[in-house]
């Protein structure tokens, strides 16, 4: 069962020579990126300076191993799983969950087999407290999986200084190691000092560890124990999920340009953003799907939005990543992707066989406006309200990619994580830019770590202090411009 | 208590000229702005054909007391409220929920003094199975309110011929009335027909019912018994709400543009736009206001999408808006909103007070990294975030707004849809176009009528089997294109 990508609805011949693509176009895209396929292939080869060592995840039998044992040695005493962290240390877990469990799991024991799962992507003292109150008690049989890679992401370690507190408080002494697993980096810098605080944390107070492996970057490691743990403590078939990804690992290696869907879609997606299409809607017809449009976003945002080529030349470039949800965006969206500016590429994600099905009854004999609804299938009205809004945005000349899915089970989930990674690394080759860093990411920490007291080297050799002082100085308030 | 906007970090004193609004603009756009209060002003004395009648809402005694009447009847046999509705008849009530009712509501009974809210949006089976599979024997005490204007809109009809179904199979025959509640369009045709579908069979099978308020788009319904009703239902002060509707509503009928936050907000909005920001981000760094963002991006959209302008020009404008939320976000956005295009408009939303505060424990003696976040509270974390975040984009010159909160509660989150409607129809006005019309929705909803076999007249003077014999042939899969 293969997901498949379709692309008909992005050529001039569908939607005209001013928005679609023409074929004298579809043939340089594809020679311009014919070659980036053998080139892929052969970073692989690299061995330990490979950059895309995500690739070699889903064959990775020491990964699943690890994280099957520890499930095995912790399931039984957890009720309650909660996930810490932030990014990729969190939205390919919520991902994965939203897509492969059912929709009342957290709040139906008869639909779960595993944990009730929270994963707090966010330090919001009104959300955690509502949780924590709730909790109460049940703290005993409760979780904590804590995912940071340098153990130093303010918000993640903030978590884990509230919930050790908080153990150490009410349960016996050595607890934490029944009620924390960190999920960390492992490597060591060149004196052999561990670079993650976290795991210095977890090694002195005997916590279970797992690895965040080395030299992926966070928006590529769902399929590491980053987001393999949580997933098989909820009773997602992990071998599944990564036979999936194995699948089209195949796939998107073919140095066929016609027959590679990561090629073609990196390729169309280039294509309409030199064009000014630069925003790229993702839109899925399933509820299960929706939260993988969250994962994307990061994925295709974080690897794709740099300032600097690999000539070093000033570019500012990169698509970007907008949610969306089929059916329900119809009725909030798609005046404005009708009608406003043609800038945008849609991609929607369609399911052939949901799950379960739902049919409506009879209509009411006092009209007849609703005969049409009756006894059909929720599936073939979601299914044909899809059609009807790729056909209105084909009215108006805007491009359509469908990834079709037969089911959402692991494996084809699997394969589509994989299809939109590799999917970014030809792009970020397309765009000659490095897809695998994010060093705009960094000023802002720097900032909230001064605005915190860290001690520490800060840019023109300032203190935190007067670091601090000149991040407030421009974000306080000035009630000359507050109205 | 009344929210703010600060609008010092969008100038060109603090981000440059080239991407920040000088003083010389600043008066330009004040004073194209300014004479749009007063038009707006008159607007709201036109009686019947006014164009701005969601403007009355905060103010009408009348739906609080027949919400607040039917409240006090049913609450007493209802444990769970399902609200099926789409675009406007769904986004206000999850905002307000999420807004201002704790996060574990629907889990912990401890936490809530109303019934569980599920509000369907979508008509995916597998979603919607998942719920009626925990709902079970607990029908007999669920209440379902169909929010639908013209109760025809194909999702939410046929949610209402699904339940309808369940309800006359499994309960006694007259039982429809105790479990559902109509809220539709009350208004007749010239010959004095009932226009709304919903209401012919509500009357029918004697189903209590409340008004969508004619005139009144659905993205405009939130303070109307579209949103109300379910947020009385759950225990928010829907008195509080109107009255900090009504609060901002004096603010922006302020003649004096200085001192009216919508008309400086829509006159901000606007000048990016027109010089290439069209995305306009909004990111609150509070998990309660994160689905007011949803809400905020149909009022955006819906809106100020349009193709046509109020002098028949051809125009395709419209502002794209973009959820985010803080700090979540920037560990997946913040990279490209520094370093790609800068083409975004970030509006932050930010809480001074939350309605509890979580405080870290102590620093593991192990390690020295993590002693700065020992002992703080998160809520200061989250702040800090905030400005950090700020502070790295003026770095690179984007322009940001805030809207301040000092806390979230029905009072400010009353003020604060009145602000952004009221800036809705300013910027309508500015950009010149009808911000109360939707015509680009109509093509997909009568080609998924076609799809679905409803006879009736077609574009073309098409059977819907023409019709739909065109959409299948735009939209089946050509296997050419498939990989």
């Amino acid at each position: 069962m293969q997901i498949k990508l379709y692309y008909k609805n992005v050529l001039a011949d569908v939607i005209g020579e001013e928005h679609g693509i023409t074929s004298t176009q579809f043939e340089d895209i594809a020679a311009q990126t014919l070659p980036l396929i053998t080139r892929l292939n052969k970073e692989r080869q690299k061995g330990k300076d490979c950059k895309t060592p995500y690739r070699n995840l889903p064959s990775d039998t020491d990964i699943r191993k690890k994280v099957n044992d520890l499930v095995a040695e912790v399931e039984d005493h957890c009720d309650t799983l909660v996930v810490f962290g932030i990014g990729g240390s969190a939205l390919g877990n919520i991902a994965l969950q939203t897509a492969l469990n059912p929709y009342m799991y957290n709040i139906d024991p008869n639909q779960r087999s595993g944990p009730q799962l929270f994963v707090f992507d966010n330090v919001d003292p009104a959300q955690l407290s509502s949780f924590f109150d709730w909790l109460g008690d049940g703290l005993d049989r409760t979780i904590f999986n804590v995912i940071s890679k340098s153990g130093r992401t303010a918000e993640t370690a903030s978590q884990l200084l509230v919930v050790r507190e908080m153990l150490l408080d009410r349960l016996p002494p050595d607890s934490l190691k029944e009620h924390i697993v960190a999920t960390t980096g492992f490597d060591t810098d060149d004196e052999g000092n561990l670079k993650s605080t976290l795991l210095t944390i977890a090694n002195d107070a005997k916590l279970p560890t797992l690895e965040v492996p080395n030299g992926v970057g966070g928006r590529f490691t769902v399929l590491s124990a980053v987001g393999l743990f949580s997933a098989a403590m909820c009773g997602i078939d992990i071998d599944a999920l990564l036979a999936g990804a194995a699948d089209m690992d195949a796939r998107v290696s073919c140095e066929n340009f016609t027959n590679n869907p990561a090629a073609i879609n990196a390729a169309i997606n280039y294509h309409f953003y030199t064009r000014g299409k630069k925003n790229s809607v993702i839109m899925p017809y399933c509820y299960a799907l929706k939260d993988m449009a969250d994962w994307y976003r990061q994925l295709w945002a974080e690897s794709l939005g740099k300032s600097t080529d690999l000539d070093g030349r000033k570019v500012f470039i990169g698509p970007t990543p907008i949610k969306a949800l089929g059916a329900t965006d119809q009725h909030s969206q798609v005046q404005l992707y009708r009608e406003g500016p043609n800038d945008k590429l849609f991609t929607f994600l369609q399911v052939k066989d949901f799950d379960a099905e739902i049919k409506t009854g009879p209509a009411p004999e006092c009209t007849s406006d609703l005969d049409f609804l009756a006894n059909i299938e929720l599936s073939t009205l979601l299914n044909n309200e899809k059609r009807a809004t790729e056909y209105a945005l084909l009215q108006d000349r805007r491009p359509c990619l469908t990834v079709h899915f037969d089911k959402v089970n692991a494996y084809t989930v699997g394969q589509f994580i994989c299809l939109f990674e590799v999917t970014t690394s030809f792009a970020g080759a397309l765009f000659n830019i490095n897809p695998y860093d994010q060093p705009a990411v960094e000023l802002g920490k720097e900032a909230a770590f001064a605005l915190m007291g860290k001690p520490g080297d800060y840019k023109k050799s300032w203190t935190y202090k007067d670091f601090a002082d000149e991040i407030r100085s421009r974000t306080d308030i000035d009630k000359n411009f507050l109205v």
